[in-house]
């Protein structure tokens, strides 16, 4: 196995990674952790076959939870090419559900913060998703995951 | 903050994933958990503006480290769609580098086992990778993840 | 600034972007310019959420204005395909509105008419599209565009 | 016309596609090959602008005719990208039909078998798509194939 | 077995399926009932790792066997989206070859005629491909197909 | 024809589309009018069957022209995205060129400005192309347009 001596720093990425994939007694760690690097986030739960909930349950987390300012387009705009890019990790290939009759159970988390040392770069954000995918049968799915990032 | 009150029992591909985002600290840790879930598994890193080479990268080390047997393309064709998919989850839609300007520094994780309590599902594979992607100039990029899953 | 020694000629695509682009101040001058180029056209604006209302209507308009026979399936189908790659402009990805939670607003342009030197060369037909795209929520928006364009 | 000198062996894949073209009279010689063949198979229609309608239906002629058992997984995993894989052809380039104003009418087969002459292969499974795509009016529209394969 | 009643006819698409499917022995017969459609016809080989060879092999084999005229954009055109749609089938995703490390073996039809009882309809253009794909080691490959069909 | 009352305000992408399409003598008016919304912006030309190139040829441009900082990361990021918007309209559908045998000659233009009232909306980047795409044979090649917008 190889040895991985340089390890990255956690990221915005992987902090929105990493909550979407701690049970829930791995939370209160998780949880430490990314507010020490001075990130906020939240994290929900979305089911359907029809994309545009998921789309919709993670816009509404993200305005209900304060991390995206509604009333600015330039944030809903970040946030949601965001949402999009990690749904293309959950779908690989064509962003669809139930018109190719498949459903989805995913956790998501939504991080935001300053990932770069540099104070210029400003304030990025993360959607991570995390879950099953699969027919509309119980036990008929395997896990998914997406992440998206973008500036905000 | 929502709470996970149902933790997801650590499945392949959450495997997959938590190793790939391990630190070298984490790493003993992850490496036991993944162990006594049964599954055989190996970690690797490729970095390119070449997608052909980070395809051919992930596929030498299964071979190597006897994840896959490559003489059936049976398993090759298992895992050959894995990566596929996984690299979905990284381009975000063409899944293309060097053409469009862009690089990947990526760690990958290549897990194989039997998630499912039912024996007769038999075996699956997971790719998960994570890293940064962007401009071939130190910097200007961020974090990227994918995960594919298949039987094998 | 760099100077545009060889202006290119205003070809069909061109002659449908304008069109579309124009105010009504400008339509007259937009118009009178596609006409001296020999093409027919049409103008019109679609609105929705559901793509199938965006390409009936600008089948419909095309019909409407006797710049297809609807009743010739080779005509239809070039003005079908204008379509599709039109709509990959606006959509840039996946061609998905409501499903992936997003609306577009767009005026429309059909254009028909041979913008080749060479007589052989038959009829070409073009479709510009221009407006805007975003959630469905007035103001959370930006600009989008398209052009598709086939021989006929 | 170039000569071609040595034919391809009867794949599964080339069964699939040859009983989704075999007109009535041509079905009874293309079922005695593919069964010498050793492989099992199932024929059927669908037609539908709605892609989910597709789909299940496919899945539910494999079910019935034991193509698959539908309780493990595995193979419904295997048949699904199968058929996602032979919709890529039959939609070239998006895998959608009403939302783009389009419907299809299809013939499908199903055939599952041993195609490799090495036995540690297993078995694989074949979805072969043809019939015609086009607007939802009788007439316009023009052929379309797809064909997806699977090792299950 | 469900029966098939209502036989298709020979359209111009199936008739390019049969050509690239048809062994050395079954050419004669193909050939007879193409021609007997009064359609003009060619078949070929290419294989590569590169898609470029592929594209490039089609059009060469149209030119030469003048099934279109090289020299009319309008003809090329209709030709180039045939051959695109048939690679969708082929590649089902990404139009990638060797990016993805992976190979084609071709063999490709291109027929040319009217398909429609309706006159006015004109002349079509079908690419049909058939052969396999996988990784560039002998063996490691399954069958794979593509159709694309364009007015001319 | 339908009749346009309610003109759109002059955008950001509106302005980018005006001068990528403006002739020579048209320059002037279309170089004042942006400059009356306020917004900076520069144009290029780029030609070439390498998509790298491409890309390359418009990161240069924003870069020489202080359209954007290219020391900052999320200013790099925010071009970038747009860039790659924009091509999705260029090629409609596959970000490829030379791959599928096709070649683009593109006038581009990048313009930086604050399009919405709202201050608080802040800056904003727009990519335009246009030109012809086809194969790489003069004549045998069409026009083409995309159109990529980004918050900055
Ligand atoms: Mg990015
Ligand atoms: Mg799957
Ligand atoms: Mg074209
Ligand atoms: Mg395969
Ligand atoms: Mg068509
Ligand atoms: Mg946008």
């Amino acid at each position: 196995m190889l040895q991985m001596n340089k390890p990255m720093q956690a990221g915005i990425g992987k902090s929105a990674l990493l909550l979407v994939l701690a049970n829930s007694h791995e939370l209160e760690e998780a949880d430490t952790r990314v507010k020490e690097s001075g990130f906020s986030f939240c994290l929900g739960k979305t089911g359907s076959m029809d994309l545009q909930k998921v789309v919709s349950a993670i816009e509404t987390a993200a305005k209900r939870n304060e991390l995206v300012n509604e009333t600015l387009y330039r944030e809903m705009h970040a946030l949601y090419h965001a949402i999009l890019e990690a749904l293309e990790g959950v779908t690989r290939g064509q962003i669809m559900l139930g018109d190719v009759m498949r459903t989805v159970g995913l956790r998501f988390s939504i991080v935001r913060g300053r990932p770069y040392e540099n104070k210029a770069e400003g304030e990025w954000i993360a959607v991570a998703l995390y879950g099953t995918i699969g027919a509309p049968i119980k036990g008929l799915e395997h896990e998914t995951t997406g992440l998206g990032i973008n500036h905000i």
